[in-house]
């Protein structure tokens, strides 16, 4: 059975507080508890993770190393400025898939550039909190086609 | 029963033939059966249209006004610079799904930015022929959230 | 009698249907109406064609050639790109006036540049459907002036 | 009745002087007779003022609120760095058409942008002593249709 | 008793009347009467000017040379391009104060930039008729300091 | 009575140690104190918090979510790139000021942006420890104007 | 024996007419007749079409897949923007010279660009109807090389 | 005999206090009479004007008009942005010598580029107060060269 | 005899693991064995320090502060954008000299800018894990020059 | 009889040597001699002159002035940056037709840009040794059409 | 008796040949006994050089170290790229004057920048053969003023 | 025993002299002993060359073609332009390791990039002389590891 590693960046816990005319009602713990049944349905293990260290999140993905078969992350603001993450990524070579509630090329400019999207699979940007079942199914896929 | 609209452009014509190692294998016809089936699956109808001629296209969407519940398109090479069909498409008021084969952020520098993602729901982008299916969903599931 | 030739580029046949904030409610019918009814004040001869086919209002342009006096147009989202619109009116060496519905100087930055501007006479951009009248006004002083 | 202050920005007390093949050979005061009695034909009061004081000029801006109805401006060489300017008309609220004897548009780079016209209801560029006619027309109009 | 001088710029006349949303309902004489005040407080004179023209302004500048003892000024408008006034202020060589109603790093781009603040002690933004009591402490602190 | 959170961003536990030619020889300490007792005198009760984690910053923001009143905050030299610290202070919807020892506009040009400023009130930049005081006095009114 | 496709982009049926200061007073029908008798001389056959319609262009290119043995184009303004064109070609996986008439690279700076020498042999700019002509020699000598 | 006009824009007066580090310490009353008797030498008549508004040293090149040989203006910071300045030179079409005190490219960036070079016969930077006497003699010369 | 701080950035504990074909295949473990042996033969006393924590690397070299002689460091993914970390150096005012393992001036462009060597003594850049050893030769020669 | 130089610049003596993958395996001995067999069929006279040294380039055209009749000229990578071989060409006035082996327009971005191309006749890139002989011919007929 | 080198780079042996309508038509020789006749006016020798060779002119510059007292140079072309020539010029320490036959200005973009004149005393261009006579006079008052 | 080429570029032969507060009092005779007598450490020969002559050092570099193993250079000024400096290099296919006496990364902005780091192994810069030995021990070990 394969196991998938979903990342929140920073802010992420604060889902249905933040901002909802821009990221929806829904609480990070209600999109995880949809991923969760997501993944039994197409029989993956999904472990979840999120922080507001950076630090804390390359240090999740390295654990995963050699053992995980496939990140799917939402990196928040750090999508737009953390080398280091994207470094992180890069370094334990397993398939990403990043998501991302909102449609980050609607928004400010500074949005609009994602530095992580270059070593990923794909990106999934818009859908609320379906951005992460779309993303599920993207990684999942990826992973049987081989 | 709700109907979308399925608009490939330029040289997705040739999907199985142009660059396999960017595009993958499949051809066009062989994505729209797959599209077609998940639309059955999904309870919504599916009506595709391709063409090289940026006019052509923009007339279908015109056609689609008052009519179509939403549009999901691979805008391929107009997607850099095809202000027109950014236009035709905001002129409809449909919601649309802007979905890649490949992922644009890893390729060229003229194809990270897309002219077509500031009016469109999201953007799906990197997963091959998954790319549609996950659009439809995408677009499916706005669509039902009203 | 001198023959003026008025074009309209993509998307402007949904005159009325399309945003009507930024564009007003006004259709192309009746736009084309007003100015047929001022060119018949002014003594000259208006033939109209729109088209969302970029060739098509290049092949009609051609076809002015040696017959017809001047050319306002409204390039649409075309304003913004498309040179091969830019050559065909220079090709033509006729005097062409560019008109703008909509403030395009107030707008999305990537509407602040006309590639047709610098080969016009001159450009009145934010008036609505008086942009028409007043460019037809501004082309037949400027003919008259030889 | 209304009131349409005409404003000229800087040098243009020259015309008919300054680089005619550019600007034509008609004297400022010419045109503010064409524009004098094109205003008595369309019912309205015009006041003219020109300076190549900003200062000045921005003192006139704010003198007119309240008691005008509209301002046409040719801000000359200032419609290119002049934010105060910019500042004073957006102050007063009142309608404002941008005329320009040129097509700033096809001239040197520094004279394509206009810092005026984000603040404007529409500019007309190009027609010589005619743009202060058009752009009469356009403010009327504009007013009338309230 | 040290002096000040509180210099305005282009429009801050209008006070009060121009675009509230952004500048606050306050007139200037309203916020020169508070400064006063705080002047009066702190133990400090306090003179005020305002102009809408640069060159008046400069020479107000120059006039207090080798008499006051610092300069509270809100630029307006010619905070992003005046750089004559910068020199001006460069020139006398007195420790200035920048301040300004509106944040003006959240508005237009144009407006991010100051041309002043490189010769300034400091610069304060967004606190409406505050900033100029603020602005007058935080002065005050830096003539008492030395 | 109100509550503020004082946060300091990277570095600033080594005030007075730090390059005091540019930021002063007063410690953080003493700054703090001078803090609390102008906040004692305006009626506020004030929180202080230093971290050179990110992080750590991060969840002390979320933390002040529906229990403080505002937020004071130097953010160091995360204030030129820490989409991640804007996004936080966004989420909790609560007014920030910002605030700098130096006149960050007359430094490095990559200290001239701020990316916390536009989603703050307003910034104070350049007065050493009494841009804090400025800072509290800010945030304090405009609470008080509601 | 071997097929040449040689493909003129928009305007190019006007040559002889168009600006002739720039582009000579040769028809396109007397270019391609020189191009035919070369052809000859060379061994290769040679089939011709222009279009001033991008999707007709794109049309032809996919047409020769499989049946010719290389392309010769002059994309006219299409060089500057049309990543749909340059698609097309790359899709094909032909061997294509890209020609000019005149020298793009002393004229407007968006001239100086071109979207389709990335993806072609060479470019050949300058010699007037010549271009052709070398550019034929220059692709035969290439597919003989194999 | 000709005349020449000495123009001198905003801050000029207070040369000898102004920053002697860079601008030196001879006041602009001492550089004219070094300048007059230059001119006696060379055998024209000369005019001095100085003025820190624009508007003023805009009249004043125009009063010129008809009357003067040439002009020799240190524009001050004009010199970087006063497009109104430019236009003013240029219509009255007199030759132009710009000097400037100091080394204007090895200061600030923006100090760099002279909008008012374009139109001048000629640049002189970096001497002091020599600048002007080079600065006669070279208009001199060109004015004798016919 | 002096101590040298040996600082490493994130996911440089994952070295011999990540990309080996840029980084090679050395362990930290190993490259940090190679540095203690130089400096025993050097003299010095090395201290090593790693961690994904930008936070923790701060808070490091702030304790270095007043005991240590200098800093070794590889910013790892921090080099191109962590101000925060490049202030850290600068405050505890520490000679620092930056290495990297791969040539950073030949990957992509985001790594040819190092916000860290403007405050460094010198920068080493790709010669694997000599880059450390010349590092350490580097700093101590310039800690002896004194 | 015509006399041509033909130049070639830095590095192109080491043809067959240099980066064969780019460049191809001719000698630059060999490429002389195919190029003087088309001379003598064109009926031209030609001399053949290479050198590493910018000013050797440079005085080899300058002695061609008044007795050669044109210049092909590799410029190597000079092309991109020297303006004194552009200059120098411009000096003698003569046609110049530029080659280049590879397709610079599809290397790195640095080749992209010629400084010779906008004062030649042409430009030819991309058919390894071929180019020689199209821009022989080219600048052949280029005389003949006088 | 102080000695002043005057230094001449590329192509300006070629003067009165090369393109007389913006260099003018006096050869090198003329403009340098003009130069010597004025040397001897003002009490110093004078030596020249010219090369083509940016080696050759480097090499003079070093040789010129500890025995000449200032350097007068026309960079030519090299103005705009050489900082070869630009750090030879540093390194002697000796004072600069640049000078231009044209106004360098108001020609091609590239010609605007120099990278000598951050170097120098100060820059004359525009004035023909004058620009040598004023900056040998200017470098001679630049060196009586010590 | 292996052979390694150090080249030095324009104005290193006056080291000592030259603004010895940037580079140091060092000739370059006494740099060139220090690194003979590593050499003979680490049991390689080395040869020397210095030339202020671009192409002189060109070719310099062919002849160690085929015979040299490595080349250290310091390429001074042309580090920052000379593209065919550069060629040179990756014609000859030796490693290549560039060193520079102060940190260029602090210094001018055009002095940030180099155009030879791309075709190096490595780049050593800021340690004075230092960087010499440095960079000869990085190629030694470079070549060692084969």
């Amino acid at each position: 059975m394969r196991t998938i590693i979903v990342l929140n960046g920073p802010n992420l816990n604060m889902l249905g507080v933040r901002e909802p005319g821009i990221y929806g009602s829904d609480t990070l713990a209600a999109i995880e508890e949809r991923v969760r049944q997501l993944g039994e349905e197409l029989g993956v293990a999904i472990e979840f993770f999120q922080s507001n260290h950076e630090g804390a999140v390359i240090d999740r993905i390295h654990e995963a190393f050699g053992r995980a078969d496939g990140i799917l992350i939402n990196p928040g603001a750090w999508t737009h400025y953390s080398y280091a993450l994207r470094d992180a990524l890069s370094t334990v070579a397993l398939p990403v898939v990043e998501v991302h509630l909102s449609n980050i090329h609607k928004r400010e400019a500074f949005r609009h550039v994602s530095v992580i999207a270059p070593i990923a699979v794909g990106q999934i940007a818009g859908f609320g909190a379906d951005s992460y079942l779309l993303g599920l199914r993207a990684l999942v896929s990826h992973l049987e086609r081989g």
